[in-house]
């Protein structure tokens, strides 16, 4: 549409007159008025900041006219009074008894009338003698039944001169005042700002004008804005753009709770100025809404986003005449002190030479305009103004830009900055085409030191996870006994270095989550801005590393639990005295009555039943969740607004949410709950129930010892062993038993005498773990490859025979019967416990640590919290990523819980039947 | 405003000529002209249906115009070709070369000019010499250089002649034509269509009028509009409205793929025709919205609501003069043949002598009315049309209501209702000052018959609950084996007629949602619509009915569960053969080797944990209804509208909730999903794990039968005695064991010989229960109040020695060792099993009645998942009801799940410590 625009041409209704006016050839009588205009001011000013003081016509008062180039009030001149057109006073008139002596389109002058000819004619100039009397204004008035007779006066600008008012081909009519060059510069704007050296169109005769008034001076001191003409361009040298979006910042502060009032001054394209126009309610948002959402757009800090389809058919019915928009930002300093600052405008469809410089994305080639045009529904019209157009042009995206200036804690904006792009339409069937229409307000700011200070923190963070890794492959290489530094060792460091290195992602992540909702949210004056959704990204990385880093580690912690070594240590021996000390021998005298194997059962049900019980219960964990986010509301609180409602209306608009908003939102109640049931839990496992205690009580009371040996040389030990000597018994004892440990009767359930301590950490010497595997190893052959299973042996018998040597074995160990495989009991060092590590090898004799807390439960999902609950956090908050669903998220979460609760019961039962000989019929 | 309006002054600017028409006394001129108009016309006709044949000013063809009134087109006279305004020919004009001779407003008639003067003036009256030539036109034309010079016609109405055409007072000018007559009508309209019978304003004007002209005929064979004059009324027939609304369906069906399209001829305050405009896009519905948002309204069967605040000076800025709508319902019958159906309108505001007849709910009082103006700023003016009106009226609510014909199948509706109600606003702030306006369609139809067939549906469901409850009262009364009919009996039928009464609501409105759920949205035709809001207030009481009794009859079951008698027999014996018959002695010689008391804790610590196990998983089942009603979108079928979409975008138009869809289909859907998981459960349960069989499988391996006394006299017995003789044994039995039984080398399970029949319905004699109280007379005592305690008795000794005399008993009743208290095994009959009552008495034996089934799980959740899942069903459902959010209802579903599964398993394990004598210790 760029050049056939210029071949067409414009028919202008104008009250009693219509005229043509050729603008394919552009007739010097155009420039000639439009010239004569600029010749009237001439005083030079310059200027520093592209503000002007807001003046409106009504603002002129008596004696004064607004000035539709400058948009500022001017004195009218002697013997002029303001001339009425409306209710503004856009020029001057001749006082009454005056006739008009002089115009030139901008000013006029004025000459008394003569006693004799008192009269003024109905165009003001000539004086005449009435045959009534002269009325108030100066003209006269006819008797009644007379009717007023006059000449009617050739409109003043023509030049080619005959008898008739009528323009003579070539000519054009042209209306010699300030419209003029308003006009002129409304078909550069019509024609994109669109410039060229060579082709000289609308835009190169006004930059024409432009350049040879240069002495003219400028309106309100702005060196872009030349006296009595519109102000397209924002100059053309390298780097402008960048000083005038980036170089100082907005006088006035913004806060969450001001609004980003626009005004604009309304241009017709005839350059007629029609009025003052507060931007919202939708001269500028194509879209039809309700006020209140149209009006979201401009409250400070609301990210606002609204797309739409139009019918072209209505866009012909509703926009008969485009209109212009010179568009300001209104400043209000104090009462009465409002400035208006010029936004300046990128076109994306602006053309030099050919070539979109605005769209490139270095700021030095951006050519900034002023002036906008909406719906171009004129340009296209060929031959008549009342023909349909060929082609009409939208501004099918229009975006306004805030950028804050760094550092800043009082709000300081850079100016904004309009970006438009325009999509022509050639109208085929208008009742069927559409068009696509969108209007945003962004606000973004410079997310460099963001970017910084997490490189930062990451890299110190992950190097901090490096040692710790380390550190913790030392340990398990201890706890293994094995010194070789080989590939099973570095994988095992990655695997480590994953959990750790997901840990640093997190904390990041959800400290930058935290940091944005906190302080977005909470701030009066604005400091920081949320990143754009294109600026998200990274953090979505991190996301999504934490998460699969996590991933890993958690399924490694999972095959760890599921491949622990266990066994059952039954302390029982039969009644009848003979059998006690048959030690080694396998198959000895059979006992008078055999020793119950159900208690063993029994704990080894009970062990299966445990091991994934959690200290927080993940469904209530996830319907907590779903209640405050979705039924209470909190939801609403990552929405890209300043607002903390957490219920919105349907009436207000509801912006797009933030990623980073909805991560720091769902991370941190996601952790919160938890920590709240992991209190609840203390609470709950002091005074009410405590399965792990429940379990080593129940040991206790069975005479059944539980080993666990999570590494080669590295485990756990409960000890069981009855302080009544025997607990397979029947009700009567057991419950006198009971009833004399209840009463402080007996001796104390530890390890040692005298003490309670009945948990132990255990570093076991190679020694001791070759036998126990020696012991093991034919069942282990019976489970590894079948063609190494020795047919002949009776699994059975092999597993009982295995049981029992086994569970005599560590029988004795604990009674330090074995010389050369003894033990010594020992606190564990604070520092050990710190870093999880033990520095002494047990070289000679294995090592108990004291353990009151329960260390066993770290190969049952119990002991590992911190894990699972990260793990779910994160698998909600990815899932919500991808989504923008937390139902969704919520109803994910819940199946991962329940098919990993699955697979840990199901191969952790398995693995319970194969290592401590219990039939699966009685895990159940 | 009623009244103040008619002291106000109506200026009207047309054309060159402004006059003013004073309506406060409504001159004769006016009804002169209106009168003139009536006479031309003459033809009567009668009609039956309010609808006219469509046509456009643009049919109407050459020697044709559109008569405003009738909406319909006429011919022209002789002489005379159709007038051209804008592209409408409202009016005929004389042929060129012919003059007007009269004109009476709505004919005029033409006379050919003389040869010697064969031009016409400008205005048509006179023929005239051309010094130039004769135009095309008729018209003289002016050679170049020329002026045209003619006199200027005074308007031909005028009576009161002067030297002048300006309106001498008192007289007023008015256009006598078809306009007069309107705008006396928009008169009318602006006064609400209110009448008096005392007062004689402009709608009294128009109803003497309407009277005096009856003899003139109808246009469009419609008998309540007047020739030449606007239609506003039908009549003031008593009954009128529903003889209107209700007597006959439009001829068309109606089916959700179409549109109701209306159309709506649009008049000036003037009274002027301005054009047919296609009602939608925002003409009737003054909130903005997208257009495809407000065309939502016209699909039919999509209850439309739209409500917004509307700021004064919006409206007041957007609307400068009213426009008067008389609005159509399109009805395309073939190609072509589209007819216009007249709507009425029920005008809540219209008074008649004062009073607001149609706020009256009968029908039969209602003044019908046609015309509506929507915003009315034009009345409030005072003095002057430029000045701000001091009040403006506003259509607040407008309402458009189909009723579909009862028992349509093709879509049949009675002619469309809009009501509408206005709201005055006194201007004092416009810029602060807002509105709430409300626009929507509904669509109704008579729900009396669903309504009885629900009642009669729940009177004979009803009376069979009565008949059922019956039964089980009297099954219970033989179980607790008690003939009297006392209280405690009343009680129990009412509380089981409580559960079955809840069945009955249940299925009605689970029946009654999914008839509308497919009936609704799956009609191509229009044969039903939903019940309005209004309607639903039964249905929503039926669910409350349903959801409370269903909680009681649940709360009852619970309690039932909760004071259930059970013991576990030990069959095991001492290995030691001294002590095998020491019976009921109690301290006789100590035996060798106890029995082991684990075997015992085993079973109890299982039958705890199986006791809140149920066959479909309740958090699943939440998980499942969320995922499919909120993240799938199920929700969105609730929707009042025809649509089956799921997802709906943004931009289309939401409509409301239906209540009655809602619950339809949360609980259509639960009961689904609930189902579908039996069908799993069965098989999981068939090939994975069954936790009902394992427990019986688990009694059998650990030689231990379980009692269950669930009545008085009545009860579940499972038969857990070794096949093996021992089972208090070491590991190497255990396994050979379970080897030799699973190799099939031993006798079989059963309580029989050569039976597999573990478990038993039980019905004992009351000597045997009279028996079992009185060995755990102490017990009971202990746990009854203090006062009857005996505290020199050791609680422990007591218990144990209660633990092995029932133990004892038990055994030896099972065994067939106690004559008075034998018992007998057989087959319940088909007949007992369906109706759950036992026929037989258990007088002198009890009887053992075979149950593959496992009916044991009737004290345990498990056999309870009916009641549990509808009760789940229900509470949802209610929730949601209440609160319309399916999130919240799963939130409190599921802690309402949790709160009474942590009490079933909290008092049935104190119940389980109370009756079977285990240490709560082991039941973990």
């Amino acid at each position: 549409m760029g050049t056939t625009f210029m071949n067409q041409i414009l028919i202008y209704r104008r009250g009693s007159g219509v005229c043509t006016m050729a603008t394919g050839t552009l007739h010097s009588q155009l420039v000639f008025g439009c010239f004569l205009v600029l010749l009237l001011k001439s005083n030079l000013h310059t200027c520093e900041q592209f503000s002007i003081a807001f003046s409106k016509p009504s603002d002129c008062g008596v004696g004064g006219y607004f000035d539709i180039s400058s948009l500022s009030c001017a004195k009218c001149g002697a013997d002029q009074i303001s001339g009425k057109s409306g209710n503004t006073s856009l020029n001057c008139e001749c006082q009454t008894g005056f006739k008009v002596l002089t115009n030139n389109g901008a000013s006029i002058t004025c000459q008394k009338c003569p006693v004799s000819k008192p009269g003024v004619t109905q165009d003001g100039y000539e004086c005449i003698r009435c045959s009534g009397s002269v009325g108030e204004d100066g003209k006269c008035e006819c008797p009644t039944g007379s009717i007023l007779g006059e000449c009617v006066r050739c409109q003043d600008s023509f030049i080619s001169m005959s008898q008739s008012c009528m323009c003579g081909s070539p000519n054009i009519l042209s209306f010699t005042n300030l419209t003029a060059c308003q006009t002129l510069g409304n078909m550069c704007v019509l024609n994109m700002h669109s410039m060229s050296t060579i082709i000289n169109d609308a835009c190169g005769l006004y930059n024409t004008i432009y350049r040879a008034t240069a002495a003219q001076g400028n309106n309100q001191n702005i060196p872009y804005w030349r006296i009595n003409m519109p102000w397209l361009y924002y100059g053309d040298q390298p780097g402008l753009a960048s000083r005038v979006l980036q170089s100082e910042p907005l006088p006035v502060g913004f806060s969450f709770k001001g609004t980003n009032k626009l005004l604009a001054a309304v241009y017709t394209a005839q350059g007629e100025f029609i009025r003052w126009e507060s931007v919202g309610g939708g001269n500028l948002q194509l879209c039809p809404d309700t006020l209140i959402r149209e009006q979201a757009a401009y409250i400070f800090g609301t990210a606002y986003k609204q797309n739409c389809v139009l019918s072209v058919s209505d866009l012909l019915a509703g926009q008969s005449e485009p209109l212009f928009y010179d568009i300001f930002l209104v400043q209000q300093k104090a009462q009465g002190d409002r400035r208006l600052l010029a936004v300046p405008i990128l076109n994306l469809n602006l053309q030099f030479n050919g070539q979109f410089v605005n769209q490139a994305t270095n700021m030095n080639s951006w050519y900034l305009t002023r002036r906008l045009v909406l719906i171009d529904t004129l340009s296209g019209r060929e031959k008549s103004l009342s023909s349909t157009p060929r082609v009409i042009r939208i501004a099918s995206n229009l975006k306004i830009r805030f950028q804050l200036v760094p550092n800043t804690q009082k709000g300081a904006v850079y100016p904004p900055l309009m970006t438009v792009s325009y999509s022509d339409i050639l109208i085929t069937d208008p009742a069927k085409q559409t068009v696509t229409v969108s209007f945003s307000v962004e606000y973004e700011m410079d997310q460099n030191e963001a970017r910084v200070k997490t490189d930062i923190a990451l890299g110190v963070l992950g190097g901090v996870a490096v040692v710790y890794s380390l550190l913790k492959t030392a340990s398990w290489k201890r706890r293994i006994a094995s010194p070789l530094i080989d590939f099973p060792t570095i994988l095992k460091f990655l695997l480590i270095y994953a959990g750790d290195l997901a840990n640093v992602f997190f904390i990041i992540t959800v400290g930058t989550g935290l940091y944005w909702l906190i302080f977005y949210k909470a701030q009066q004056f604005v400091s920081v801005l949320l990143p754009l959704p294109s600026q998200e990204e990274r953090f979505v990385t991190y996301v999504g590393c934490a998460f699969a880093l996590k991933a890993v580690h958690f399924l490694h912690k999972l095959l760890v639990q599921l491949s622990v070594d266990i066994f059952f240590i039954d302390w029982e021996r039969p009644r009848s005295k003979t059998s006690k000390f048959v030690e080694g021998s396998g198959e000895g005298k059979p006992p008078a009555a055999p020793v119950s194997i159900w208690r063993t059962y029994f704990v080894a049900n009970e062990w299966n039943e445990i091991q994934t019980i959690r200290k927080i219960s993940p469904t209530f964990q996830i319907m907590a969740i779903l209640f405050f986010l979705e039924v209470v509301g909190f939801s609403s609180l990552a929405l890209r607004d300043n607002s903390s409602e957490l219920r919105r209306s349907d009436e207000v608009y509801t912006p797009a949410y933030s990623r980073i908003l909805r991560y720091g939102l769902a991370s941190v109640m996601w952790l919160c709950i938890g920590f709240i049931q992991l209190i609840f839990s203390v609470f709950h496992e002091r005074f009410v129930e405590d399965k792990i205690r429940q379990f080593v009580d129940l040991c206790s009371i069975s005479n059944i010892s539980v080993l666990l040996l999570s590494h080669r040389c590295f485990g756990y030990y409960i000890h069981g062993r009855s302080v009544h000597g025997h607990a397979d018994t029947n009700m009567e004892e057991m419950n006198s038993n009971l009833k004399r440990e209840a009463e402080n009767l007996c001796g104390q359930r530890g390890l040692l005498p005298n003490s309670d301590v009945q948990t132990f950490q255990i570093s076991i010497t190679s020694r001791l773990r070759a036998q126990y595997d020696r012991i093991l190893e034919p069942l282990t052959r019976r489970n590894g490859p079948s063609r190494l299973v020795d047919a002949s042996a009776n699994p059975f018998e092999q597993s009982t025979k295995a049981y029992h040597t086994m569970n005599r074995f560590l029988g004795s160990v604990i009674d330090h019967a074995h010389r050369e495989m003894d033990y010594i009991v020992k606190d564990k060092l604070l520092f050990e416990r710190l870093i999880g590590m033990e520095f002494i090898e047990p070289m000679d004799k294995s090592i108990f640590y004291n353990d009151d807390s329960y260390a066993f439960a770290d190969v049952l999902f119990y002991g590992n919290e911190s894990t699972l609950l990260i793990f779910d956090t994160l698998f909600f908050c990815v899932v919500d990523l991808g989504s923008q669903n937390f139902v969704l998220a919520a109803v994910l979460t819940y199946l991962q819980q329940l098919i990993f609760r699955l697979i840990r019961n199901g191969l952790g039962r398995r693995n319970l039947v194969i290592k401590t000989l219990v039939d699966k019929r009685f895990l159940i």
